[in-house]
């Protein structure tokens, strides 16, 4: 089966907005087995919808559209889908008397514009709309086998509307596996060697690792190369599907009965920040010192000054230092530490942009990393907080 | 004039990636008084993205593609382009002279599919790419007065090349005047009433406020329409363009060379984190202390245990200790603090979900403010986040 994907909305094609929408339709055809065709933002007019609509048509078993079917003079995709199949605009007496009661107790009037949010093409099966007052629609286009669905642009109120409109499609089935699994700690030559042999992979690169994302069309074919990259990457592998490092260590964390603090200087909070970030991360995080500048490393985790001194705030005994004191400080169980350049200036013949040192304690032993990551400030301080986020799921996958 | 932007890839109608192409171009092109009347993305295939150059020459002046010019099967836009006008493919020798020289000086054979890479349809104009390998072009259908403009998928090569583009096809002045207007701390509805006689505008909402966007096509109007929304938002205008609130603050402190602190429960570090984005930082972000829970509140910050028993953690006395425990341990400027319930847990009869404390000390005067922001944690520590930042700002440009 083939789809195309119509967002309609003039602030996308004005460059004021990023539709989200379409990856979202498109992601979950392509698990149904459905093959997307296009996903084709459109300005708001009715002339220019109509075109696309007609054009989809023409291409796809499935249009799916998404937006335009508010009360305003911009919203055209009733009046656009009914002028492509030729069938006309009526009330759906239901939800009319809905939008009624709905004006009605908010004392609010309903005017023309306001009753079209419950027209749609005759003969369609509406979609109604949990959240919000416009009513979506499918309409089944039954002798060329063919159907059109109307949903809104608001993502909370199309999401679930979607999702109805599959089941009405019968569409519901997954018929393609797709895992995405996410890594960290592995260079990408050594990656692309483990996983050479394996098709229907695609990568993805950025500051939080590498995200390998696999399908297959069968189950048995899609369960073996799971297994495969699972006993291939092992460890290298911090999450499934779209976890975030920050949850895998915080349940983690939770499982293990840990707490943990941050000393940052480099990720200045945001190790912590993304910690925090997790709902009842209260149960396990006690709280972080950011120590942006030496005095704060001096009087607040009592790192040596002559140690800054001798060897820069950016050197190993420091991030030992940071990482120990503030354990100390907030007696938690397992603590980490980061000092570094994060650019795009604070170079120094001996220290290159980038450099950081990332220590790690649980009290009885404090390891420090160095690593040299290039990129944006931001991204730098990305990946950092990500290895030391990392060097936490390390030590509680290995003592537990 | 009229443009076509159509993205090649099927990573994107597959949903496993969020194409951002579409809007870089579109924005430049709207900015240029271009009309985009559509943003396509079609799979990689040659017989999708043949349908869609044809589809778009037959309604738009200008055809801008995006991807598939690299040297795998994948690639097909070369093909594609030459197949919907009708002209062949030929070497581009001055840059396939380039390729040779690359490949030998990396020692990596010159394959066929390299050196396809050099390829444009006969009578095109080469976009040299800075970056890669891949060649762009743009080819003019003089009977027709349209133009077709072929640009590789990578961001930091498309982009650069883009405005390559838009100089050689003269397009290059801006015709359209717009501006990004930030503000923060005002009602969605008192904005409304401030600017309900003003056209061309539109908004956008989120934790970090609400965005005004003005667009105009004449610089007199648009000069005249920016001073209203200037006079009439005053200091609720916390930036304008793209700037982000922590970069504003970040000036302002520099400039009255003050230096500032944090103390976060609630935000859990994502106020310094903030700070600490912005490159230079270092000159007057002192650091932070995440206090989650309530020992390191206590022993840290010197929050009076009796007052936490008394009141609880969330409240007003807590937030006030707070901002000036960190400020007397951290010997800041200024600092400012927060403790509050993010949810999506955690609220009590008297504590609703989202309730927060700010506070906020220049070392004189120390001020609590209330709020109650209702939304996804993320959201709400995003928008407490902005609050205290914006506190910030108030407090240096009215003691500048």
């Amino acid at each position: 089966m083939k789809a195309i994907i119509i967002i309609a909305g003039s602030e996308f094609v004005q460059g004021r907005k990023q539709d989200k929408n379409g990856l979202f339709i498109a992601k979950n055809l392509f698990e149904r087995g459905v093959d997307v065709q296009g996903i084709i933002i459109s300005p708001d007019s009715h002339y220019e919808l109509l075109n696309y609509i007609k054009f989809a048509l023409d291409r796809a078993d499935l249009v799916f559209i998404s937006g335009g079917l508010g009360p305003t003079t911009d919203d055209n995709t009733r009046m656009a889908v009914s002028e492509a199949i030729g069938v006309p605009l009526i009330y759906n007496e239901e939800w009319l008397n809905k939008l009624k009661t709905y004006y009605k107790s908010n004392n609010v009037e309903i005017t023309e514009e306001r009753k079209s949010m419950a027209k749609i093409p005759y003969g369609s099966a509406i979609i109604e709309n949990p959240v919000g007052r416009a009513v979506g629609f499918i309409k089944v286009l039954d002798d060329i086998k063919k159907a059109v669905v109307a949903l809104p642009g608001v993502p909370s109120e199309m999401e679930p509307m979607f999702y109805k409109a599959l089941e009405m499609l019968n569409i519901n089935e997954k018929k393609r596996y797709t895992k995405l699994f996410r890594v960290f700690g592995i260079k990408e030559l050594d990656l692309n060697y483990l996983l050479n042999d394996m098709k229907d992979l695609s990568y993805n690169f950025s500051p939080k690792g590498i995200d390998v994302f696999l399908y297959d069309t069968t189950l048995e074919s899609f369960k073996e190369k799971e297994k495969k990259i699972k006993d291939r990457l092992g460890t290298f592998i911090y999450a499934e599907d779209n976890l975030e490092m920050e949850e895998v260590v915080g349940k983690l964390l939770r499982e293990n009965k840990k707490t943990v603090a941050t000393a940052e200087s480099s990720t200045g909070g945001l190790i912590v920040s993304r910690l925090v970030n997790v709902p009842g991360s209260s149960g396990y995080v006690l709280g972080g010192i950011v120590s942006y500048v030496n005095e704060v490393k001096i009087n607040l985790l009592k790192v040596n000054e002559e140690d800054i001194k001798n060897f820069g705030a950016v050197s190993e005994p420091v991030a030992k230092q940071m990482v120990e004191g503030v354990r100390n400080l907030i007696n938690s169980d397992l603590a980490v530490s980061d000092t570094g350049i994060a650019g795009p200036t604070g170079e120094s013949p001996n220290k290159p942009l980038g450099l950081h040192y990332i220590g790690f304690t649980d009290g009885k032993e404090t390891k420090v990393y160095k690593e040299i990551y290039q990129g944006s400030r931001n991204d730098v301080r990305l990946y950092i907080s990500q290895f030391a986020l990392n060097l936490i799921r390390l030590y509680l996958i290995s003592n537990s």
